[in-house]
């Protein structure tokens, strides 16, 4: 039997560094995931041949993540029907407008669960994959309640930093 | 125990005719679900109660469609941890680039899982759902499968239906 | 009896520098105000008991600022029917577009008075929560009025050192 | 002594169609106004003449509207000092982004409270103006709230419609 | 030995009639070429067999037509190293704006030719097939600059039907 | 009898150093110029008297240069009925876009003559009102031809530059 | 000696139905003008024939409207110094938009008066051509002003309609 | 006989360090080329010249560069029927935006082979120069396939230096 893990695409070794905040919450989860340089243009057949073999080994869920006219997510939708989540990288001129649009704007049949541009999004594609996971993992699902709940601690905390501060000025 | 289900939550009743598609495609997959118009904003206490409900009653996915200053996805998403599908809808002046904008743009730790607008997006809603779901149910897995590809074969069918046409030219 | 006063939300402290600006003209205005961290996805338990207690305690405008898919000056128009004055922030990689459909394009019957992006709109959120509560003080519309003409007078002193630089050359 | 009512200035009788849905929603509270065609490039003088008169004889906001380049809200705003609500009319081949935009991005020192694009702006601007006028009127603040709870039944009475329509097929 | 001749793509039938405008071109130009339904993402297997086969075939030029997130030309373009032309087709509610970023916006390696948006393009393609073609084909090279010359001609009849209109007036 | 001249009106002192791209090409024609900082908005008044007044003075042509809601062009094309050159700049954070649509979106009968945002535009606002002075001054005209060439000789020169430089390596 | 005129120049005979408003204008203005439909990238050599000989024969302002990439008000003004108007039209998939900038943003030195998108900029290219011609034609300019006045008139008198229309209710 | 070569031209000398990328491809295919600085704006005629005197000497693919209105591949379009390639570049205040629509919305009958805005499209302008040529040249064609497969290789190195690495954290 195969282990459940998330595999994360990337079509440059460039989104590496956005992408970390992808890795940082899945390791927090304790989620197994891979992570793969590879491209929808240049290495055709070697995403195919991957994402055919990690679906095989076991991957639930595909993170895809590609500036530019990216075409990853929609190339991995095209192999798999295990969901894929779109990360749109904000580099290059138009700085993620194009690549927001090639994520998310897929023809009926073939979706992208497609989050934020740049580093919103790639921290909310392991939030997501996180909760995809979760629907048939209660103790998965109990993490990321006490995730969300500490998230909202943090919030409470920072408006009580800021009252101090107000407070003494 | 609870029945898994999934729910469709939207802003007005005049996003039904587009919503459809979902609707269609959830049966066409035998997946329970329930149809809900509540709004983020004229709501907000009926659209709390409803998602609470809805979740401890076994709602595993929420599709949450809006146009506009589309907020329906994110504030289920703001309430619970099950993952969410926000369709953008294509109406008003900005024909959906708002919606589009306002749906997928979410802060880091609550993600929305948009797909495009309107009605390529409507339908893609609840292939991604019944993807999500098929994580854990891998009869549900064929059948996606399955469906794929006899979507296939439908654009193989409307090619050689063109090249038949071509040929009696 | 309560004490009118502002509320000044934020989706996060990382706004608090450009909404230094609303903080600075509310109190030349000598107008009360208070400030607040919260978020209307992370913390919308919290933002509720917020908004509800300070109508209670006597807000008469709310003024909320956010980011991205800039949710906050909706939730809180669809919790008081104070007048919400939205700030769109311009981070992340859209630079505040998005932050401003996500603001202005709210459906019928829960308006928010959107103001510029950044740090213009920052300080117009103040002027403008002081001509509203002007509409009711006399005392406060005449200190706006005299804002305006030392406005005016800065703009003519600007010129006249231009002129002079100019006739210097 | 003055008896207090809202303006709606249009910058063409043309935009007369929308912002019926101003006149409605005003006549709905029992705000009084006035309905004012005037140009802020064709005719200058008489809005200045008319926006200094109906502000002595008791305006206390002003609701502007124009389409293109709409430069009527910020031209008003730049004679009184009285909250101005601008609505962006979606005419012309941009439908309403310039409008938005030349609205909005008003400079610090002169703001104008924007709203959507078009018939939903429309609408807004009347119970946007009425609830500024409501901070210091306490009966139409109940009225105000009353409609909004009237808006909350009417989508919950939708809601309610879908619910029979559904379980009857 | 391969005879050479050009392969028209299309992501749907739907967009043959927009693509009619380079058919007639092409045949114009007694340019033999092939049209083929098949999506990049619904039949990824296909497309990649066609292409392949196509090149063997002495296919010279692939023109892609597609809309949305359209990643057909990319997708082409990662399987051959024959010239691709992008046609973006103004289909779906962004009428296009996405299919040109998705086409045009191609990382470094992998080039796509693209043409206007929509009908123009669609002619434009055939136009630049043909050029492509004529750099080694010197009586196609001479064909295309006739036809230049007529299109001139047909320009130049125009304003002189305008000036006998505009005479007799 | 009145010296002819240009008015360049700028909205904030702010302005000024792009701008002074405009002052510099006007003295290279030896074209009379004044340069005034004023606010559409925030001086309207002051406005008003100058661009009277700089009429009757002689003034031919008004170049009026701002950002954001960028009204000045606007305001003054409502004063007077002299050729108009707008200048959108590009500060704020949609960089000038606002700017150029509140500038160059003007209705019918009140033309505002716009340039392309920033510094280019600063520039081509002034080659623009030589061009105009040109029409009735064949001195200028003639000057603004010399200035024209020596413009394409300096490509040229750049070119040659280029070309030594390349087959020098 | 020439005789003074206006060149309205246009792409294709399809533009002419919005330049018509031009034509009226100067027509209002008894203004000579001639028409012609050219275009910068079919015609060139005849584009460059007719602006030389025009300029010539005594033009002194060319109006250029044109589509999509709208290179011919900048092609003209690579001809002539004459002052050079560009009309963006509002055709094919992106409205306008992309003519608005092809116009618009010209490099230094080489500058187009651009005016509004489509109908509203087609009157304002012959608004704006009157007042370039008025500035040495001091008869001219009093019909300009009497004109400006008469549309200021249009507005009064649709507002007296207004009032009598509301007041009748 | 004429030896083929390809033409590179650029608006102007600024254009040289985003099109170096292009000179290097050529370069690295030992593609001959001449690099030219000229401007469809402000030297025209030596445009002219050029383009018609480097297609007698055998170029047989042009590439155009340039920023903001970006007329210089169109211009050369309209000169010579061989195959043009436009790149647009990202200077100036709307980051090529401006220059992409200016290049690819081109009419029909004048196709422009428009690649992505930036150093991302210089690039892709030698290769698909290369693919053109190399469509009646198998020994380059030989060469591009190879140079496809050493790139493939490279992200392949990417991707296996990314596992090493955090196969070793």
């Amino acid at each position: 039997m195969t282990k459940p893990f998330v595999a994360i695409l990337m079509g440059s070794d460039s989104d590496l560094p956005v992408m970390q905040g992808t890795i940082e919450i899945l390791k927090s989860f304790s989620i197994a995931f891979e992570v793969k340089v590879t491209s929808a243009h240049r290495t055709p057949a070697a995403t195919h041949a991957y994402v055919t073999d990690a679906e095989n080994r076991g991957c639930k869920v595909f993170i895809c993540a590609a500036g530019l006219a990216a075409h990853l997510a929609g190339a991995v939708a095209g192999i798999t029907t295990r969901p894929i989540i779109g990360v749109p990288i904000d580099c290059g001129p138009l700085n993620g407008q194009d690549a927001l649009l090639s994520t998310v704007m897929m023809p009926a049949g073939v979706p992208v669960a497609t989050v934020a541009i740049g580093s919103a999004g790639a921290k909310n594609a392991a939030y997501l994959a996180a909760q995809i996971l979760a629907v048939a993992d209660d103790e998965l699902a109990k993490r990321v309640k006490e995730n969300r709940a500490e998230n909202a601690q943090a919030v409470i905390a920072k408006d009580a930093a800021l009252q101090l501060k107000l407070a003494s000025l």
